[in-house]
């Protein structure tokens, strides 16, 4: 018999159409004889209202307190979950975060999943029934009520199917799958049936935001098989799995990224330590660098540039001004520019594809302004105005070795 | 230190602007020096949205999932009146019911509070905070959540107060206290400043739904000192106590009850067992009976009497009717009348007090249709359009008795 845990996000719930047809699918699923533990998300803006609530008595409330107020959003959506499953005939039970046994860590607000005490869920399904479980939130160690912080939905369905040893994940979401480029903008992008984790994490830390990075890097770690799929449309969607060599993509994405800033320090001193000085600073402000790019030194000075997200980019050049030998310097940000991504698992063992990339833009005519590679990715910093152009170029370019 | 339990009601935290009028109504009472517990009910409309939710997917959910909907209500209240709390500057932390040790019964809908471990509150307590609680819920010994019906934040508060010993036990709600008569149609109503329990209890029996009675017995039977206030005016409530013989009041007030209806079964047989065979078949079909008249028996005959409330009306009839020595007989029912009762604790001691009811409504030219009396309580079924005149007529007469 198949354990399925299925997640639905709060656009699938988000009023009484909604539910029954997400009732609908999961009834579908424990008809066939599985064992079905529903995870859901607050309702469509539940979440969002909840925390004007807080905000219009308290600018700056305490973050147990808006976990204790934050996880109602999803007791609502999982008890009026199990009552439509209940009014369609069969049987559902809902479980708090708590019930379900998530016990986390004290971090309200942005709390971890320490451990699933799995007992409670695994007699409700012993008995019979369809299992609904509140995601997002668990308890802590002082009976507080604490949530894993936003898309931990996601996380909390793949850490309850890795401790339940279930059969596969469904990620029930507003898209059908992952797609090899944002198929709005590139017509001849397909829906790709299996990804492997590695790739996956590229695509969603590029911006593909299909699924929360935690929750892939839970689902590798536990070797959890994903499925990513449309509430909507009942058809197959994309599996996220550890997959075999041949099964490996030359490409599997091509992804941009429009929230990007690239700062350059123009003529720092070409002595050992400088780049340290400048990082460490920048990381003070818990700031993520992503591209790092540092000239050859010259006449004893180097230029050193980075990319940070675009809503860093105040935060970093703050750190960076205030560093003694640098606040001198000429101090570049730009705003106007694009990451563009290309991801495969494939690119480990084939030769080449960054000169392919590289032609593709050239044929295009867009100039390269800073250039990123990992074992499955290759990253390249443009003008956005030809984010767009450069994403079809790249996807062209390597459609045919697919 | 004294350790105050306060209550407030939906209307009473409805909005932002009424949250902090009540976290200052708590707050003042903090800064005296004592301990405070706040019980908090859902916000204004929040359990009628959340009941219709429900409706809307299935016309009749399970028990447990509704308890399971309804809780997420005050959890919301209870985390924003500490944020609201939080924000004038005083420390304050929310818990809900299962953490404060409401643990109740199994009856999803109507549980029973068991027992409260308040081990929880008096540590946060201890630390210094101000403590507010859901009221209503609680969980069961399996870990589930389960209310305790409509009403059932007094009983929370009062339980609670009882629990941990507290000095009053204070109710917030949108009138300001106990009144001799319905101040908006007796304009001589007085407010009382004390009133016994037994009093509170038939006035709450009577339609003057100021306190849960449930409430009023429990804390009757712990001896918690209550105070019902207005959450809207500073002003001194009535206390509702155990009270010495020399306090009892000769009349503690007026009111009347105007969904009633009477049931009049004319020429039964006058043998032993009609009443019984009438009266067992309306509790099958669990319908309270209240005032009860039989005629004396004549020529073999007699007449039976009864009233319920008007909503039970139609069950009652179609209870009588179904009996095979009653079916025949001729059954009146009638609905344009209104019980009017009298409450005093005094009466247990005093003479005369049913002839001048008796003598105000004789004044009025009121007819009485029935009678009913018990220690410290008058009864008489009347029109229902005289119903307003007979409350004043009574109150009038027994002002100087005062």
């Amino acid at each position: 018999m198949a354990l399925i845990v299925q997640k639905f996000g709060g656009t699938s719930v988000k009023n009484a159409e909604r539910l029954k047809n997400v009732a609908s699918i999961i009834i579908d699923e424990y008809k066939k004889g599985s064992k079905v533990v529903a995870v859901v998300s607050a309702q469509g803006d539940t979440t969002d209202d909840l925390i004007e609530k807080a905000r219009e008595i308290n600018s700056d409330p305490s973050k147990r307190e808006m976990d204790q107020l934050m996880t109602a959003g999803e007791q609502i959506s999982a008890a009026l979950l199990a009552m439509t499953i209940e009014g369609m005939g069969c049987p559902a039970v809902s479980l708090l975060g708590w019930q379900a046994g998530f016990e986390t860590n004290t971090a309200y607000g942005s709390a971890r999943i320490k451990r699933i005490d799995t007992r409670r869920v695994e007699r409700e399904l012993e008995r019979g029934g369809i299992v609904v479980v509140t995601g997002f939130q668990g308890k802590n160690r002082y009976d507080d009520m604490t949530t894993l912080g936003r898309g931990g939905s996601d996380t909390s369905a793949v850490a309850l199917a890795a401790a339940l040893g279930a059969d596969r994940c469904q990620i029930y979401t507003d898209v059908d799958g992952v797609y090899t480029a944002d198929p709005r903008k590139v017509p001849q992008a397909k829906k790709l049936s299996v990804i492997s984790y590695d790739e996956m994490l590229e695509l969603a830390s590029l911006g593909a935001q299909v699924l929360n990075n935690r929750s892939v890097e839970m689902a590798k770690k536990y070797n959890v098989e994903l499925e990513v799929l449309s509430s909507l449309e009942r058809l197959p969607g994309t599996v996220v799995k550890e997959v075999s060599e041949v099964e490996k993509l030359l490409v599997s994405g091509v992804t941009k990224d429009c929230s990007v800033a690239k700062i350059a320090i123009i003529g720092v001193k070409d002595t050992p330590g400088t780049a340290f000085k400048i990082f460490n600073a920048i990381a003070a402000k818990k700031v993520v660098v992503d591209v790092i790019l540092q000239s050859i030194g010259r006449d004893g000075t180097k230029d050193i540039a980075f990319t940070v997200a675009a809503s860093d980019a105040d935060a970093a050049l703050e750190a960076v001004k205030t560093l003694p030998d640098i606040a001198d310097k000429k101090i570049e940000c730009e705003t106007d520019i694009a990451k563009v991504s290309v991801v495969g698992a494939g690119m480990e063992s084939h030769q080449g594809i960054a000169s392919k990339v590289f032609e593709a833009l050239y044929d295009e005519n867009i100039n390269i302004r800073m250039i990123s590679t990992s074992e499955i990715k290759i990253s390249v910093i443009i003008d956005r105005d030809r984010a767009d152009d450069a994403v079809r170029a790249i996807h062209d370019k390597f459609e045919p070795y697919e």
